[in-house]
Parts: structure tokens; sequence; C-alpha cells
């Protein structure tokens, strides 16, 4: 690192230069300033750390740049909110590259272009790791926010998209550099790393789902069984999930044979795919599904809340078992 | 760390309960939501890095929690704003104890009771080592958020209450145990820890100042040279900067002979006192002083702003010479 904290703070004004609707005042003051906002605030943080979310070897800056941002943004769209601000701090090692730190700025800038928030503030420090901490700021209607507390016996439960794609770029990611080769000669390897390395937050979906009566929302950033079990303890219900109607991403299926893995068991265990799961009650599904039609995403009923608590899982032979809530913890 | 990371939340949680004014959903769902803010926004964050800004063995959890907040707090009263909702986003290290983590909690909680704020969301990760980042948001009436580049030439350059001590408490942290006894035996030992661990916030300050006519201002996290050199920059202006009239704390210059080292020098150059660096039209520097009698705290006119750059620094002997602008820099 060659550059003092001055001069990268100057080169990162220069990543983020352009226009920003609702700014004040962005990079370079103490604080950064933004014109009132309409409705309720939104407020979110989110960190990738070196070694435990990512491996710098095989993410590009840009990348990890994006999905830094992405992943905040997904936490307000579970509210079925709109983001409109972002600060990140980074820790960085001296060992890295001035080049490194704009590409990573340049992702962070390029997923706040794509989400239609911007980037009004950046910390940068040195430190033993890299570790991106963004905060996004959104607004919503008042009283609109979904939260995880409203779901009630007898709603549905969805899911937006399909699940596992990202477990099976993860594995990719972790694999032998002969095994990666043959990963990424096949149709599904580089659909697989793309989902792991770059998440697609749902903010005009979460915004439809709202809208269209979810009565609970959340994204699934540590696996459906977790996620779930978050979810209907928070409202104080159980659930009944139907394993046969977990939409697994195709390219996951496609990739069983050189996964030695059970997609089913990764797509409702891994995490990190940032779809939407949100509970309806029963006559609101199609609805909803009909609003998101115009995103070309699927939704997908996977099972049923119950009275009660925990989760029962049951197979394509009608068996039924209690799933336990795991799925990605920072601390096991 | 014997907890789960839902344990870990489920307790935090435990450390975080009660009243919250205008947090409409706080800890534990995807994103906090807040009722909408009077005025524009103020958004800002900082972290604090095991090995860079503290050592968690002569740090207490509870006073780095405090701090963590407090120079995020700092950074909205350089606005002159009010500080609202923080959130934290926690890197820990495998072998932190769960008690340390509630402790740390503990202390951000505090520090957001100080300073009439709400914590509001809290993510830990595991990671090689301590990270607290924290991002605080706040409002100020619109057009009223005073930046650094305001300043004119002829105006006078202020500070409030003094500087330097938290140069000596970080002197005193890193000496041997055999003068850490000596420093805390002396009247000024606990003074000059105190200031480093345990920072104010001029929130109240910051917003006299701002309705008093401060035509630029800023905290000072990295020393009045360096700090300086940047409000000039941000300004497009220099400054002629009195030696003699800097208000040199005095536990520091009651420490001289134990530090070995120039008490100006430290107060010039060091930092982490949080103090606020504002400039003034000639005539308004005495009201703004009037204004902050209420809070017990000084505000002393340290120079003048003139046209050009740079700083030129005169001593008590009337000579002057260019003031570099050194202190402290994460990536020296």
């Amino acid at each position: 690192m060659e550059l003092s904290e001055d001069e990268l703070v100057a080169a990162i004004s220069r990543v983020l230069s352009g226009e920003q609707p609702g700014v004040v005042l962005g990079l370079g003051d103490d604080a950064a300033v933004l014109e009132p906002a309409s409705g309720q605030q939104i407020l979110t943080t989110d960190l990738l750390i070196e070694g435990v979310h990512f491996d710098p070897a095989s993410i590009s800056p840009h990348d990890l740049g994006a999905k830094a941002v992405t992943v905040n943004v997904s936490d307000v769209a579970a509210m079925g909110g709109s983001p409109r601000a972002a600060v990140a701090s980074i820790v960085l090692r001296t060992d890295v590259e001035a080049a490194w730190v704009m590409e990573l700025y340049a992702g962070m800038r390029d997923a706040c272009t794509d989400y239609a928030l911007s980037l009004v503030g950046g910390d940068t420090n040195r430190g033993p790791a890299v570790v991106v901490s963004v905060t996004v700021v959104g607004e919503v209607a008042p009283g609109r926010a979904v939260t995880r507390s409203g779901a009630r016996p007898g709603d549905q439960i969805v899911v937006t998209g399909s699940l596992g794609a990202a477990a099976g770029g993860f594995a990719v990611s972790k694999a032998s550099a002969a095994r990666v080769g043959e990963a990424l000669s096949a149709p599904w390897g580089r659909e697989l790393v793309d989902a792991f390395e770059r998440p697609v937050a749902r903010v005009g979906e979460g915004q439809v789902l709202a809208r269209r009566g979810a009565t609970a929302m959340m994204d699934l950033s540590d696996g459906l069984a977790k996620d779930l079990h978050r979810l209907c303890a928070a409202s104080g219900v159980g659930a009944r999930l139907e394993l046969e109607a977990i939409p697994v991403a195709p390219a996951l299926r496609a990739a069983t044979e050189w996964l030695e893995a059970d997609p089913l068991e990764l797509a409702v265990g891994f995490g990190e795919d940032y779809e939407l799961l949100a509970t309806f009650g029963e006559g609101d599904v199609d609805r909803a599904r009909e609003g998101l039609d115009p995103f070309g995403v699927t939704l997908t009923a996977v099972g049923t809340i119950i009275e009660g608590s925990g989760i029962v899982a049951v197979d394509a032979d009608g068996r039924d078992a209690p799933l336990e809530a795991k799925g990605w913890d920072h601390f096991s």
C-alpha cells in the first residue's frame, strides 16, 4: 500500500464521483448528509470477512465489493423497503495493492448503481485481514415494513427463485484446481460460481410481496432450514415443509455427480442465496406469484405454517421428521 | 465462544432491552425500522481494530464499546447534528468469551444512552481479530449541516476544550508495567488514560457552535495539524496557527517529565481528543464562547484562516515555519 489515507480517500472519491440524487454531502466530510426521507427509515449492517466469508484468491475485488453492498440491500428488500444510501468501513492488510482497493470500491459503486442507492461514505483502515463492513439506510411507507414475526397458522410458506446454487458455487471455490477446471468446463460451473460471488437482491420483488399481503418475510442468507426456524421463532409458530416442493437450482442438480452431495440438502442447509422467504394467507399466494411475473422470478409454495414450534419436513413418500436448524453459523 | 450465533443475538437482545423512543423495530429482524426523521439525514461510520486502534489487554470491553459509539457520535456532532440510532458489526476471535461480548454491547448501550440514541442492530461474526464497526444515523435541520469547506480568509480558528490528553493516555497504555505504575500513582495518570479510553463527543456543543455561526467544523480525531490541513484543503484556504495559544491539556503538561516528549507536539500531532475544530467570522467568536458556558467547556482561538494553502505555525517568539500535515495515518 503506497498511498496515504488522504490519498486513498482522494482516489476513492474519483471512483465514486458522479451525480447522486438525494445526497446533500457525500464522501470526504465528517459525515454524509441526505435529503429528508419519505416514510420510516430502515437501517441494516452486514460485513464480509476474509477467511470466513470469502477468499481473496477466488473472488475478484469488484465482485467482493458488489456482494458487500448486495447482502445489505437484500436485508432492506426483505422488509419490503427501498435502499437509499450506503456507507462502508474497510479493513485492509498493508500488502493490499491500491488497485485492488479501487476495484473493491468500483464494485460497491456498481452495485449501488444497480439498486439505485448512493455510496456516500467510506472509511479505510489497515488491519490483519480484509473486512468489508457496509451499512445501508433505506425507507418504507409508515407501518408497511414486513417483519419476521407476522406468520400465522394456516399461512403458506413461499420462496422466490431457486435455492442451492450459491452452495454449489462455494463448493467449486473450495475444490482443487483440477476439480475446478472440471466444474468450469461444464455448463453449470460458471452459473454456480456466479450465484455465490454475484448474488442478486430481490428489491422490487420484496416490495411487490409486501404490497400483496406477505404476513412475514426475510431473506435467505443462512439457509432455508435455519432461516425458517428463525421466522417461526419470531412468529411463535411451527412449520411443515414439503421437501419435494423446494425449488432446487437446476445448475445444482446438474452438478450432483461432481458435488458428491445431495443437492436438496445443500439447498436447505447452506444459504447465501439471498432469495426471499415469505408467508401469505392461503388465498394470497396466486396474486403474489402474478406480481412477480414482470421480474421473471418464480414464487414457490414449500409448506404451511402450523401451530406450535419447530419444523416438520415431509419427504416425497409422505414420511415426516423434525428438521433441525442447521445451516450457516458464524460461530460453529 | 460457547454460544451459537442465535444464542449470542438473544443474549445481546437482553443487554439492549428497554424502551427506545423512535424505534419501530429494533434488533433481531432483517433490518431495524425507525420513525420518520425530521430534517436531513446524517450518516457516518467508523471502526476500531484490535492491534491498530486498541489493545484488548489494556482497554475494558465496556470502554471499547462505548468508544466505538462515541467516535461516530462525534462525527455527527461535528456536522452540528443530533445522533439518532446506531448499528454495530462486530468481528470476534473464537477465543473471546461470551461475557466479554456482553460487556462490549453494554458499553455501546451505555454510550447510546448518554448521547440519547438507540442501538438498533448488531451483527456478530468470527474472524482473526476483534473489529468493532459502528454506523450512526442522525438528523439536522435542512441546510444547517456545517461542513469542512466553509472557512474563509479572516475567519478565526477555534477549538473546544483542551488537546493532547488522549496522546498521553496512549503513551501510558504503551509503557512498561513499572512506568504504568509510576504514571497511575501520579494525579495526572488516570486522567490521561481516561481521555484515551473514554473520550467524550461534543454533541450539544457542536449544535451551539453551528447555531452561532460556525463557517466550518470537524472533530479532532487525527490531530490538529492533520485535521486543520484537511479543513483548509476542503475550504481552499490556508491557516496561521499560534502555537502559544493551543490549549494543551493540563494533565499532559503535568506529565512532561514522565513522557520525555514535548506536550505541545503531542497536542498538535496525535489526535483522538474528539474536541471540535471550527472557524468563525471575526466578530462571532465571543458569542460562540458564551454559548458553551452552560457546558463548562472552553473555546480557544488558536489562529486565523488566510488566503492560499498550507499551515504556517507561529511560535512564542513570533517566528513562523510551515507546519506539516503530520498526525495519525492509518497507513503510515
